[in-house]
């Protein structure tokens, strides 16, 4: 490919790329090389990811133009598996309906199928399924293989916590960025102008193709060098919006929400710079930051299962709930709220964040919702 | 006063004061020296306000139990003057219907009066009405006096933007401190749960004496030294607002409003901090920041008037709208969006701020609503 043709393809999705040469054989542009594609996760937000990077893939020579998108099988009240379902009418029936995926989207039911071509693996599935799934993968990807996740969550081990994508670096021997920001998967489906963050942690020309391949013209994305902040802002802001939503279902007003979102802003950074002295604070103002916050504390599941919790005076339990409101899909913000106590109260730091620790412990039936703001 | 209980006294209100000892005698508790307060202003937010601190001076020994509070005189429809209402009911009826003041709060329509024995000075009048104001005070008040703004605003000069505190310090000669932060204020009224942030000069005990002065277990207030951080906050979240309502009046959806506040709040911190070196990072997170921003986008009423004009495709002014919507209330986004594009444009600064620029350009009618996130 010509440089000249480079250039206009970089300039895609109305992001300015200063992309320099390629350096080595990944970013090699040579049909022979052209990165492949694997989505692993077939939900909601997975879909969404499936679809973007879709669309750009078709335009981008340095991408073959198939995606293909690993999907946990289920069987449909019809009878048919969700994979055929998906091949056949080109949309996720069950967690993203209404909306054409793209035609080179495939969906494999089998796992190490899926990435055996690929050189680009997008990880998005509820973090409960990571260890596993990265059990599986070991042995079984490419080597020189880059990963990024838009998983949100931690592990907590004996030796301390563990974020999404240390665990797929470690697991899988490969380089791991995130990808953070609005997460209200529908409304990016739908074409609606909104915002992302790439994190990633040394090599800014790898960021770079993976901005390339998420932003559209609506969907316009950032890439900052502080994996760690980028992440935890993904991950802490659930647990901001449990919170926020405790505040709606007892229905103490935006004065309320607004300062308790701001405490939960607080709690994250000092979180973040505790657990990773090279957190930036910059990083809280990206779409990573205040602004997946905001957008997930006025409209996320976290917090819409929140508000109800509350509303019945946490007598059911958020199990209960999330099984009844969320028709499968999985709610982060109380397990990563459960993983943050483990990690505060193992270090001495409960009495440091407030918030964090309150939340867990109304969610776990220790406190009632209305010690939300006391 | 027995030490002992001037220590109870300061830590009033949930808040824990180290306050120091008294240098002079304005923060002197003997009864002689009791300070005075004067509320200068009787819409929503001047009621609350005068509320707050009523509830404050009956209990701290350094304050006179009277709070005087300046009402520009109406004649409601019962023909009956507004002050003899407020002085008979113990209620704002007209902009604080339902809520008692209390009775050590006394309204007064006469503006030499009300402040002829006051040394603390709350201002709280729509922006416009500032000027006028200070010129009237002139001569008629007390050396050693403190002021507060509680205003949000600022005045466009041939020599460039002038604060609210400044006008108030130049014209009268005073120190003045500026109290920003969540202010949608019928919830503060019922006693929700918010905060507010203090900004300050130079002297943190008189900062601490506001804080004392405001602070209630339900409303948390904390001192920062950024006068100019905070009052520009306090002025810049309403033409964020404009924006939000513009978002919500298209129903682009929660991404896209979060997208715009964030851009919003980063246009709000480079404008402060190129206007105002000194302006600090972490004064965006504090209450007058990032969570006034959040309360202000949610439901004030700037966002509802630019819901409106946009619904209505920019063929009702804001004008029109403001009359009808407001009840006399008045709007400050707007006219603080033209005087923002004023120094925008003088300075040769326009392209750096797109958001800003943008809201002025669609509330004048020079841009569809559309325009806002294009």
């Amino acid at each position: 490919m010509a440089p000249a043709l480079d250039a206009q393809e970089v300039s895609n999705g109305g992001e300015t790329l200063t992309l320099s040469q390629p350096h080595h054989n990944w970013l090699n542009n040579n049909a022979s090389h052209r990165s492949k594609v694997t989505v692993i996760g077939g939900g909601n937000w997975g879909s969404v990811a499936a679809k973007l990077i879709a669309s750009n893939t078709l335009k981008l020579t340095s991408f073959h133009d198939e995606v293909r998108m690993w999907v946990f099988e289920e069987t449909l009240p019809s009878g048919e598996k969700l994979t055929d379902v998906i091949n056949r009418t080109n949309e996720n029936v069950k967690y993203l309906r209404g909306i054409k995926l793209g035609k080179n989207v495939v969906a494999d039911p089998d796992l190490e199928n899926a990435v055996k071509d690929a050189n680009m693996l997008v990880f998005v599935t509820p973090h409960q399924f990571m260890e596993g799934i990265c059990k599986r993968l070991v042995g079984k990807i490419k080597r020189d293989t880059e990963a990024i996740s838009l998983v949100k969550g931690m592990e907590v081990k004996m030796d301390g916590p563990r974020m999404i994508s240390s665990l797929i670096s470690k697991q899988l021997g490969i380089n791991c960025s995130v990808l953070m920001g609005a997460n209200i998967a529908n409304e990016i489906a739908v074409g609606k102008f909104s915002e992302a963050t790439v994190g990633y942690r040394e090599n800014r020309e790898v960021a770079e193709k993976w901005v390339q391949l998420f932003s559209t013209p609506y969907f316009v994305v950032t890439a900052v060098q502080d994996i760690e902040g980028v992440e935890l802002c993904g991950t802490l802001k659930n647990v901001v919006a449990i919170a926020a939503g405790f505040v709606d279902g007892l229905e103490m007003g935006n004065n309320t929400k607004a300062a308790i979102m701001r405490l939960g802003l607080r709690e994250m950074k000092a979180f973040s710079k505790l657990l990773f002295p090279s957190v930036k604070d910059s990083t809280f103002f990206e779409s990573c930051g205040v602004a997946d916050l905001i957008t997930t504390c006025l409209g996320g599941r976290n917090r819409k299962v929140a508000e109800a919790f509350a509303k019945n005076g946490g007598k059911r339990s958020f199990d209960e709930l999330e099984a009844e409101m969320l028709q499968g899909q999985k709610l982060q913000g109380v397990s990563t709220a459960g993983e943050v106590y483990e990690v505060l109260s193992h270090r001495g730091w409960l009495e440091l964040f407030p918030l964090f620790s309150t939340v867990h412990e109304i969610s776990t039936g220790r406190l009632p919702p209305s010690a939300i703001v006391e």
